[in-house]
């Protein structure tokens, strides 16, 4: 058939799920903007800039599985840079579209806008070979071919790729033949798994207090139904890691908690450092993914299966994938059966008072309010830390940016997330100092009449650098906004609250239900000394990290 | 004598005339944060997001002569590169610092926050090669003589440079011998510089409508003295490109007006483009620049008088400064005089009605408004297009990005601009499109208590991006803000108002000498398709240019 390559890239995104396309308008993305409004399965998302709108398409992909941006040649993918690069880092597949000059423009080296004034139009390709995992310009020649390429790589990898469109190409015509787009995982070598499996059984033969670990890879590919299985089949008890946080319900009888080194919540430490046997699946090792550097997973003892390799004490099978190691495990286990019982945590009874409302009663308070199936957003700073240690419902998707941590990022997100999931609830928690990076996106879940609820925690800057450094030096400080207004200043179904006592939080969250068809906003007023225990011990070890001198 | 590295830069930004340093905080910057606070000659300015930093940076530089940026590591600094960008496109001078990661941390290639998780902290660093003109990642042993190198070659090229400071680096101390920075620029070879003047001076004699053209590069270098002796010792008149406007008062009687090719006022085209000989300054012939590449400047008839070289007809003289050149040609020129007369342009006089306002007759009542020593930024789009046509006052600094054109950056530029200037009166035009790109910055206007004059035009949408490509597609449409209430909801100290019609402008206009010392915005209301001419055109020749199909 013959297709424009506008329409066969757009025909390719429907058919990896992406409804939603975000981006801001520039001249050399009109004409394929176009085909975006004019294609049946897709709609536009025009964001206020684009560094929200690469943010917004990270929250989407989280939750759908992938993503697209749409900027403009230079001052708007540039603009978007940051966002991406926080894709890179924590495996959230985008697929970012670039309109560039046309390919005449190119040949002739004109010196148009947009540009260094240079001539050289890959200059911005170039930076991006650094944060995406796979590249294409298109033309006629090569276009259906290079498409199902940088498609296929960013969802095998979870990583975002780039595709350079010049204006004058995206209505060419090409003629293919439309199969689906191959999205299977590269396949193991069977003796590799064989050999991995009968390894990693032989071992757990032999130890009396295995445990698992389940972090951010498992979540971004679907590994959730077989790590469950295992767990199921063995009995195993499991913890989570921070970016793992959420994959399996923590109502779950052998859920131990959250693992967070030396900063983990009560008797998680112990149990997963006395174990003799760790198999961690996915996790990243960063700083605040692990109490600052605290965890305790030695090789001896840690075995782990990432997506693409599995390290087993010091050895590592390279291009294992645990899409095929995790079944084949779960189906050689016979006869081992561990009879752990996981202590249920008792939660404090919370009941309201007068008094003004402190972090630590804060995250007491939302773990009773967040309810089953809702998406939850949490920004880097208190928000994260405090809402770290939580225990939420079961399939509640939990939403952090711990590697890459670019304050501003969960307002962005939280867009991209409410119009993944319109039938959810999607609840953010956000800090005033992060909140100010990204603010207008806001307007942007109103123009979509999205309904997210967001809490702001207005505690009068930047909290997490107070903990690590200055705490009252100036910087740390920002302008006091009159937050619950600005929400209805960008017009449209809004509802807007402030609070500064637990008896006015319990009004608020009282309120919250007959307004499911506004976009909630309560602004909680909080101590500017108070903070979540374990981001004051994040913020000990950062210093001591950066040690200025 | 011993200094600490950081003290060290500071001292040097100080010699560079930097008042203030503009960035957001960040846990891998705030040792040198601190230093900055105690620094007694320098003031920290904090942004709500670090692209917005950038953009107030290049405003300060536009005024200042250079300015500084303080990022951290990853996600501030490519939250910023957009900025950065800019400014290297339109040759201003930013000192962009970024605090990283411990040297330990780097050696050990930790998996820290900000970082892709690959180990490599040098990959931002390598994108920012392709936006800097000087790099340098700091330390102990190379500290004085890098920090020097670059920032010299950045006061002279007129560009921004890259420093990256370690978080254990800025509290070391280094001895320095303290000598004054060599700011000097190169000097050009004498017998170039005598050939080429002897030549022009050939020229110019036999010549008999000569003219002369100045542009952004002869702004960003202090070549004004110098141009204006030129002209008035030769009576050549003169016109001014887009990126120039303003160079030499428009009042001058050798005033020819803004040269746009086919787009030009009246007159102005007719009188460069019959000239035997046109002498340019500084030009750079993009397409915003150009009427989109109509300008007639053939190398026939054009000598091009560049920073570091002179094109005369088909001969290129390298590193010939035209620091040189000029002061050197006006000596040379002996007895050669034109009497030319400038006919004076008669502008209409304007008399408030009670219609609506249309942007040709606001354009015109500005022009009226304006007053000598102001400052006028005009974002790209219907504000930049609209106010190149106006006779500006006398001692008027004009700043437009219209080679970049990053939509957006005109509001953070506003803010550098008053901080570097804050005697003036410092005017801002933005349509309501591009300032939602950037709008929480007018609140660090706020913040640090300065009374820019805002003029938001509210004409519902992207109109620059309508003119070029669908005025009815709803990607060009944006949410209708109250903008009007904005700048309230971030307190400080605001007069805000809303006008439609020219007597309500009167009003409005009347109004703002009461209001000296507020912040004063004032939202204009204007047609969704009503835009000035030059604009309407620059959007067929953009149109044609990206031949969507």
């Amino acid at each position: 058939m013959r297709i424009t390559i506008g329409d066969y890239l757009l025909q390719r995104l429907a058919e990896l799920q992406i409804k939603h396309v975000f981006g801001v308008p520039g001249d050399y993305n009109l004409g394929f903007l176009d085909q975006i409004v004019n294609f049946n399965d897709l709609n536009w998302v025009g964001n206020c800039n684009e560094l929200n709108a690469a943010y917004a398409a990270d929250g989407y992909a989280r939750i759908n599985g992938m993503s697209a941006l749409v900027t403009t040649f230079g001052v708007g993918e540039l603009s978007a840079i940051n966002g991406i690069a926080g894709a890179y880092a924590e495996y959230v597949p985008i697929v970012n579209i670039v309109g560039m000059p046309s390919t005449i423009t190119q040949a002739q080296k004109s010196l148009v806008h947009h540009t260094l004034g240079t001539g050289d139009f890959n200059v911005f390709l170039q930076m991006f070979t650094k944060v995406t995992i796979a590249q294409a310009i298109i033309n006629p020649q090569n276009a259906a071919r290079q498409i199902d390429r940088v498609l296929q790589i960013g969802f095998i990898k979870k990583r975002p790729v780039y595709i350079g469109l010049p204006s004058d190409i995206t209505y060419k015509e090409i003629e293919v033949e439309l199969k689906p787009l191959q999205l299977a995982y590269p396949k193991s070598n069977l003796q590799a798994v064989n050999e991995a499996v009968n390894r990693t059984i032989g071992i757990l033969t032999n130890v009396k207090k295995p445990v698992f670990l389940a972090d951010i890879c498992a979540v971004r590919h679907p590994m959730k139904p077989h790590i469950l299985k295992l767990i199921e089949k063995t009995g195993i008890p499991f913890a989570t890691m921070n970016m793992g946080k959420g994959i399996i319900d923590e109502s779950h009888p052998l859920f131990l908690g959250n693992y967070n080194g030396d900063f983990s919540s009560e008797g998680v430490q112990q149990r997963v450092e006395s174990s003799d046997c760790i198999i961690s699946f996915g996790t990243i090792l960063s700083d605040f993914n692990t109490g600052g550097f605290t965890t305790k997973l030695s090789a001896n003892v840690t075995i782990e299966i990432h997506s693409n390799y599995v390290q087993l004490k010091h050895s590592i099978y390279p291009d294992l994938y645990f899409a095929d190691f995790i079944p084949a495990l779960t189906a050689g286990l016979k006869g081992i059966k561990f009879a752990e019982v996981v202590t249920e945590k008792t939660i404090p009874v919370y009941t309201a008072t007068q008094e003004a409302i402190k972090q630590e009663r804060f995250w007491l308070r939302m773990s009773e309010f967040l309810q089953s199936e809702d998406i939850v957003l949490a920004e880097t700073g208190t928000s994260l830390f405090g809402s770290l240690g939580i225990k939420i419902p079961d399939k509640v998707t939990y939403i952090c940016q711990a590697l890459w941590g670019s304050i501003g990022y969960s307002v962005g997100s939280l867009l991209g997330a409410t119009l993944a999931a319109p039938d959810k609830r999607v609840i953010l928690f956000v800090g005033d100092g992060s909140f100010q990076l990204t603010a207008q996106e806001v307007s942007t879940m109103l123009r979509y009449k999205t309904k997210p609820i967001i809490f702001l925690i207005n505690n009068d800057g930047y909290t997490i650098e107070r903990v690590i450094h200055g705490p009252r030096m100036t910087y740390n400080d920002i302008q006091m906004w009159q937050y619950a207004k600005l929400p209805t200043m960008f017009n449209g179904a809004v509802w807007s609250t402030q609070v500064k006592t637990e008896l006015e939080l319990e009004t608020a969250i009282n309120e919250l239900d007959k307004h499911r068809q506004e976009l909630c906003f309560v602004e909680i007023f909080m101590d500017i000394d108070d903070v979540p225990e374990i981001l004051r011990k994040i913020g000990i070890a950062m210093a001591e990290q950066n040690k200025y001198f």
